[in-house]
């Protein structure tokens, strides 16, 4: 939170496979999962339809129209991580595009999210590279400014740590503290088999009054029908 | 408009075939048959490419962050309904998902305007389930708190009763009073029959300028050319 | 900037071959080329995934509500142009739709730039005919009071006059200067050698920091690794 | 709600001392007392400090950027109107100044609430004049396009017909239906001398938490103390 | 438009005396004066109640979260002139505050107005300084990257000319072009005469709908009066 | 973070002496003194003029619609402190009015942050208690739902941890973490020394260029004058 100028390379990332294990569900089923906390601001949306990615975050803190961390940030990659950047400052220039994805993903690195803008949008869709962004913009940026890498930061509105796991889709961005990964993919695995049961007895025309008890509470608060 | 904790059973609909009538109109067709009244806020969208839909309303009044009146809603539905849910104030959460979808269809309900968010939108695409809403928001809801449902309500600053008619397509959303039903498929076809004719002199080079016998009156306002 | 009530009918546009050259390129690499000037604000997205276009402008200044002058600019297209709209006001209302785009296409015109609204973007959709708008909005327009054409109107932010050549995609809008575009379109060249080279280390896996000589500015300006 | 260029004269207003029973009381008062219903949405602003009024709605449908039926309401306006204005779409223009505010108080009516923009706020803040809009904008309107007076219109989100009560203050706008005026106003009443005993019951220290008997539902909801 | 790294140092200001005729009208006079043109988006608001100013531009194009160019700037000033900052994309760090102002100051400059953010409002307050922003920050700037002073630039979508004539107060801020500046004060002498005039007449109980003789056209429009 | 249901008890707040000495400081030279780090986004306000604090935080954690944990919070406040509420989602209603800010004082509470509405502003401009929000809003809320009280929240972009110190004042809101304060403290007093001597060398007349000895760097950029 409170450092400029530093970049730290001990990143402890969580198991492989508790990451893996985390995959298969939506950001909406590992939000509730996780107690409904760790969601970004909704701002934050896919460049293109279609973009999903999960893996460990390696958080940057940038400066506005200065892109220069991300350069220094993709050194750091391991194989499934995602770039996680983050802005001192309200800023929506164009800090990435195709360059820097060919890097990341040369890193093997798996994507982006980004509290400022990106460019290139085509390239990235035709390349598959999920970006999540608040904006798209062909503005360029310079490379003048210290900011740093691996350091806790605040991103759209959710702390995100190097190492915690980020889970992104089309209903948003979601973070997964590093060590709660396998209770949480835990979690939506028990989440999601009850969704299944509830959804065939809704698809079999049960109501929701009904399936979750409703009716009785609903009259103890003073709902009345009128016909 | 001033009711918390009721819901109306007694929706008159419109009759079904002057509904079936507005279905081959878009949005903008039938606006301008209005005389250009009824249209929602434009921050009201799609969740996905291709939503659309036109069906009678049932009207949910929410409380920010609950969604239980929509779950009370369900029960009102009927074959060619939709969900029009309008919230207490503003209001951005995931009150709506796949889940609530599949009870709405099973009932036989077509789809959802909300002025709130929704989530699962990757489940409401591969289902065709159209939402119109102010935002997708992974952001779960509570239950515990009144609204209603079946009252006139205001959403996206449009007053909406219960029983007119809903038409959304990719321009927007729109609100046909029940009683103006036939009268505004019939106008909305008129205006139709007028625009190909027009559409076929403007593909053949007629400028409007000609067509609409507009260089008199620009002439008397006052244009100049000049070379 | 400042006249209302006139039309310019002598636009003088570059020469089709230069236009021509700038078509290859897309508008963050024009941008780029231009040293980064000459960017609209990124508000302006396209109506539809996959909309671009380069052509010359033929500026039209509107008021609010109000598309009387898009039907005088129609006039004035010639094969090649594209309508750049700016508008005396804020205005989200939907100026322009399919027959004006009907119209359009009718006299060799290529798209639109409006600061403003648009409606009946499913059909511009089919048609392919590319709008970059503020908003998609069916609330239609009158046609009362005069504003300008071909007079060199603010757009977004972004000065455009008369023959100026228009380049939008996906990642927004860039107005190049009438007697600057045989030099962007060339500059454009040579960045996209450049970067295709750029690309090609990266994809190798070659670092920023390396390929850009970074690593003695960063630590000039202080920056420290930890461990 | 359905219709444009119509001026109803005969509007009928709750009972003046009904109203004026209304005026002690701020708008978080009035807004509770009616049971949370008819506040606009908070991007209605007074344009200067202090600003307030109570008054009954004399309703204007605006067109954007024409401010010709402002001019038809002021004659419709009776001592201890407010003249409320809503616009077809959103428009931010300075449709109402000081010549329209002199006018309105030449007529006996207390202020402006409008959807839309107001202009001339130093004279109006010199005047007394109070105003509620969405914006501050020197641009000026037209006289060109029919709107309605006298209509129900929907104002910032709120239903408003001719006759209601318009209560606004630095919290912002409430909109009592005419049939409620005595009632809410009582209500009110009631709701202050609550508060009265609870201000001063907080302010020698005792806690909400005991007043409102809160400590057992939240120990019951699952509150848990860590020290 | 389109040099960045330039600083143009012979600004011809127009004649002193024709400014200081403009100095006595508001902006919202001064724009109906110019026929409605030069007006920047209203979001630009002054940072304290009263701030007003009327003087010579001297430009500034900056570069987000750099202020380099102001102080650049600054050394350009001569008595009577307004720096009028734009910036090559959006951004709302503080740019300006008090140490700026004091320079400003002290070289006989009138006030600033900036299409990003501002800082130290409260010492700005107690100096009269007027500064008018679209945002007030407190997060500071770097001086790294090179953008222009005294070329053209886009301001809040207003194109601003070195030399041009800057009005602002309350209701915002409108550009007259330095060639324009003696026919703007005169127009704007003429139009106040008469809004006193008509002041005077609607004081008195005169209706706008008789004054302005809009009964007639009203009818014609079709306006139908309902009792 | 990732607690809901908690009420911390056992704060540890930095030394009181320490706190006293961050109080002179305005928010732009403790955001300097930081480091530019801690600030929260410029979108939170104070609802008054003048408004001003600085003390130790109590964190709240709420959710939409529903103040529940305010009055849970402050029984947990001590002299000097000061309520940070961030809420687990975006919303504007009147989480907070008069009767809270009463009982807030009564516990020797200082203020309030708030990334939500608040009402009664009026009121509370008369107690001179402040407040700092994102929205003046008379909407109240619900006591329904745990949040929690004392645990590290993001309100605003900002990380805050019970016991940081909260500087505020009409530039914004900065966090200090408590175990900086002393740090900080002794360097706003540093830079404050510092900017009074540039304050009388620029009020003399000295330039920044020059004060800074920025001629060199600037022209090592290639800036170039233009007579």
């Amino acid at each position: 939170m409170h450092e400029l100028g530093v970049v730290h390379r001990g990143v402890v990332r969580p198991d492989r496979r508790a990451v893996d294990a985390l995959k298969p569900f939506g950001v909406s089923t590992v939000h509730e999962a996780m107690g409904r906390l760790g969601l970004m601001r909704p701002y934050i949306r896919p460049v293109y339809p279609g973009a999903a990615m999960c893996g460990t975050a390696v958080t940057v803190l940038l400066q506005p129209g200065d892109n220069w961390m991300l350069h220094v940030a993709v050194e750091q990659l391991q194989p499934g991580d995602v770039l996680v950047a983050a802005c001192t400052t309200e800023c929506e220039d164009g800090f990435f595009g195709e360059l820097l994805a060919t890097s990341v993903r040369a890193r093997g690195g798996m994507g982006l999210v980004i509290d400022g803008g990106c460019r290139d949008v085509t390239a990235l869709r035709e390349m598959d590279f999920p970006v999540f962004s608040r904006a798209v913009n062909s503005k360029g940026t310079v490379k003048a400014t210290l900011g740093s890498v691996n350091v806790p930061v605040v991103c759209a509105n959710a702390l995100v740590r190097p190492g915690d796991v980020v889970v992104a889709d089309a209903d948003g961005v979601v973070v997964v503290p590093a060590d709660r990964v396998a209770e949480v993919a835990e979690a939506s695995r028990r989440r999601e088999d009850l969704e299944e049961e509830k959804r065939a007895r809704l698809a079999a025309g049960e109501l929701g009054l009904d399936m979750y008890a409703m009716r009785e509470p609903l009259e103890a608060a003073g709902l009345r029908y009128v016909d």
